[in-house]
């Protein structure tokens, strides 16, 4: 084992230095006391401790830094506040496990957002997968945004706090130089566990008259003070000139493979075939992971409900167990996935990313690649009740911007969503169903993002019926219904409900009189229908009639519940009768 | 300080025997060997340590129970995990601070979904206000849903965790009645802290050749083996027919108070004075504090921004701070309103209700009547970023079955909404605005959940324009200019978005030619563009053309950014200019 060896004075120095010049600096920018009080923090990882390329700050090797207590776009997007450790553990455990590269994450925490519990899935995940590359610098400054954070000065309860979830863990002050140097070079020898420095710091240090006042916290300071301040800084700076060089990294990780993942062998399926789609996401994803190894699976608890066990089986060490913490699940995924290192799809019951749901605003917001698969949508999941039904899925995911959504209604078409989702840009959504299903495509069938598919049509077509998961199966149950009655309807398949496919449904709906009915296991708000109507808004004659959910539902048999709730072939036939009617 | 008095014989066998029938009918209910295995807690909890009246079991006066790791509804549904301790917190807060009462609080969590951090946020809030009226029991069965619990039976780590997050902490057998019962009668004896009694279990314990077995964990047992098991529990009740009856409570809290409650006075706004809604929140519901000692509000360290430090400086000890943590925040002001002991209103930035939308949509499940208020909605905030900006609440919102969606546009309407959710079953939500903006309505103008106004109206208006918060006021500007080039147009503000008034819009949009515009600060999924498309997409003949924002936001001047988005009053008035040129 290395001994440590003090920096040299003028190291020292010139780290001092640095502080005082980020202070004038955030000063002169903001005018404002708020920012500063982690000056020897940030000039001690950026000039001391880390090794990077200045010149290729998004060099794969670089070691990385997430600033989880403020708006920063490095990797990823913070300012929702308490999700940058969960991503620096998805960047730890990808360069320890995936990469096998020595490079380290640091990530910077203010006191307040420890109230979040996703910092404390995130300490439980470290510490469980031993993640000795990480190390989390807590910037403990005593105040909130209202009023002081909870545990203000309180340093040992900290402690206790972080060696309970299993952190090896140094209180520091957070304005000496030396001391800092110091016990980040210890971090890095520490095996087996992560590193958390708790460091006191005082907002405001070294301004005279404002340091660590309440009643400065986030206000400009005075113009008239603002000279005095900046010259007292410049008179503490003592080497102006010195210049400070960060390490270089090892050259250990290779560059990101950007290349198209495929299926390793096309759906083998026949039609007709009984397959439920959340089975089918297991199969599709290990066959991705056949063709690449940057394919990566994580889930929370439910691996056996989800299919992902059926990855984790083919791929064990490309298989991260996030246990049940759905907002951690996210945001590790999230790391996971930054700079390309990988190809991560997370999995839980579609209703647990409820829990996720500014994670997933905030990995749009931070141009995050990551695919989401949520099984066990809608009432027909039957027994197991209203809190495991997703209803509001489908709006939630439509309202992210960089959406794709998937939901796909048989087997074929799942192994195609899964195998567009790895290479489609943004988030990408899944949804898939408990029921068995039959299998309506043939294994050659094309499917593209955005494009619908019509599977049944005649030239008397009256009503064209939009349905996707069970209730695509339904619509054609109802199909044969009503064809012996000589009532013919088309039905639509829209694969992706965002993009939608307009031009296919406007084309079908004006050949079938203008006459559209939806049908949709979820809700009313956000879903299949109002992505109907917002496609068809705009068209004068267009009428749309839609099935869905409404109430809080309760658990029973899947059929009998889309019978109670509307939703069933005796729902759709009922509706197609109506609008004969009128 | 009484002395314990260990339970005699009789009693700890009787304890026992409970236990015993509570497996018995466990297997015969399910065939499955998961349940059982908190047994002996459920048969301490509720014949010995609980003090209820078991003919009205939600009498104000009963201990609470909360049944956090499996789906119970007592006062709160569970179901999504994690979510009960946060309730508990919120019930053993309104027993200690605002009933004033004796009942104690019970909340059973599973080992599993300690991995949740909603379950920490909730043991950070029940120490930093002493909750000693609070008991968490952890029922520590080691077996997780698809593996072992991280932690599996490392009893150690959990007492470090709990006593790290400021719980006073017991390590218990779970099995032995006596051990129970000693430390319920201990936690009740503690001040100033809340209790966590860990307790070792084993799932299936006493079946013999399933207990703590991995491969058991819910599955059902071979029929040929269940009436062995049964009989083998059977042979261990000793006193089969003896009856624990629990003790009753004091008769120290009131029962709820139903009344309506009203603003302690009229809104007093001059039409045209200018006034942010976000201001106004504090204002009306200071006025509610003064009519009704029910009302209670809770913030998540935000309350400078919005205006619920208002109330707080009006009645202090209604003001529950809850720091950086919504999940919880969330689960506590739903916990609070349990049993209809307070009428709840809970505050933060919109974009961070995000964070709680499961624990929203379980407390539409728990049918909850509980009011959320969300500030800074939209790009109209300006420079804080997009992290801060709500672009998906509404469609959040509308999403939660039981939801009533409040969007006022100016002073006068944003008092009646306020005052209208306090009385409003189900959830409320109230969409508050940054920016200032001008008074609309006199003091005295009328407003009704589901009832929208016409604020601009002429005999040759050629085109309806839907607007709500600022854009409804870009609207307005719109009108003028157009008018001025000789073009009317008609303007409603919803006031609710839902229910939304879809009466009148479907008048006034067949007044107009069939012509509507929406105009909205959110995105185009699933918020007031598609709620209005819903409200007349069987309608023929009627043509919605909708502004909204569209990409990730970026930082700006609030109307700069207006502009770019396209939902100011120069996009209105050019897409009227469309309408009328076609």
């Amino acid at each position: 084992m290395t001994s440590y060896h003090k920096p040299d004075e003028k190291t020292l120095q010139g780290l001092k230095d640095v502080a005082n010049k980020l202070r004038i600096n955030s000063i002169k920018a903001t005018c404002a006391s708020n920012s500063g009080g982690s000056s020897e923090l940030m000039s001690v990882l950026f000039f001391h401790t880390m090794r990077y390329k200045s010149s290729d700050p998004r060099n794969q090797c670089n070691d990385r830094f997430v600033m989880s207590k403020k708006l920063a776009f490095v990797d990823v997007a913070t300012g929702s506040l308490g999700q940058g450790l969960g991503a620096a553990c998805g960047m730890a455990y990808t360069g320890k496990n995936f990469d096998k590269s020595s490079y380290r994450v640091y990530c910077l925490l203010g006191d307040g957002e420890c109230s979040e519990g996703s910092v404390w899935e995130a300490m439980a995940f470290a510490s469980y997968y031993q993640l000795d590359n990480l190390v989390a610098i807590l910037d403990v400054n005593r105040l909130g945004q209202s009023e002081a954070a909870p545990l203000k000065h309180d340093m040992e309860t900290y402690r206790k706090r972080c060696e309970g979830f299993g952190w090896n863990t140094y209180v520091v002050d957070g304005h000496d130089v030396e001391e800092l140097c110091k016990a980040f070079w210890q971090a890095q020898q520490v095996k087996g566990k992560p590193t958390c420095i708790v460091a006191k710091t005082f907002k405001g240090k070294g301004l005279k008259n404002i340091e660590d006042l309440d009643n400065w916290h986030g206000k400009p300071i005075p113009k008239d003070r603002v000279d005095d301040l900046l010259n007292d800084l410049k008179a503490q700076i003592q080497v102006p000139n010195k210049t400070l060089s960060p390490e270089l990294p090892a050259e250990d990780a290779a560059p990101a493979d950007l290349s198209t993942i495929s299926l390793s062998a096309p759906p083998a399926y026949k039609k007709g075939d009984m397959m439920a789609t959340r089975r089918v996401y297991g199969v599709a994803l290990a066959k991705l992971g056949q063709s690449s190894q940057r394919v990566v699976a994580l889930d929370g608890d439910t691996k056996n409900s989800t299919f992902s066990e059926t990855f984790k089986k083919a791929f064990p060490d490309r298989y991260i167990e996030c246990f049940i913490a759905e907002q951690n699940m996210v945001s590790v995924a999230i790391g996971c996935a930054t700079r390309d290192r990988t190809v991560a799809f997370a999995s839980t019951f579609a209703a647990f990313f409820s829990r996720a749901y500014d994670q997933i605003r905030m990995g749009a917001i931070s141009q995050s690649n990551v695919n989401l698969v949520g099984s066990h949508c809608g009432v027909s999941i039957g027994e197991d009740g209203p809190s495991q039904m997703a209803l509001e899925d489908l709006a939630m995911f439509r309202a992210i911007p960089t959406c794709t959504v998937f939901y796909p209604s048989d087997a074929v078409s799942t192994e195609r969503a899964v195998e567009l989702a790895a290479n489609t840009k943004g988030i990408c959504f899944i949804r898939t169903s408990r029921p068995e299903t039959k299998v309506l495509y043939s294994p050659d069938e094309k499917f593209e993002v955005g494009l619908a598919k019509v599977v049944r049509q005649s030239d008397t077509d009256q009503v064209t019926v939009i349905g996707a998961g069970v209730t695509l199966h339904e619509a054609l149950t109802a199909a044969d219904t009503l064809a012996g009655e000589g009532k013919n309807i088309r039905v639509i398949d829209p694969f992706t409900i965002k993009p939608l496919d307009a031009s296919t449904i406007l084309t079908n709906a004006r050949a079938t009189g203008g006459r559209i009915i939806t049908v949709e296991d979820h809700y009313k708000e956000g879903g299949l229908g109002e992505a109907v109507l917002a496609a068809v808004g705009e068209e004068p004659g267009i009428v749309v009639t839609r099935l869905a959910v409404s109430g809080v539902p309760r658990s029973g048999k899947p059929q009998e519940l889309l019978d109670i709730f509307g939703i069933s072939a005796k729902s759709i036939a009922q509706a197609v009768r109506q609008t004969f009617a009128n």
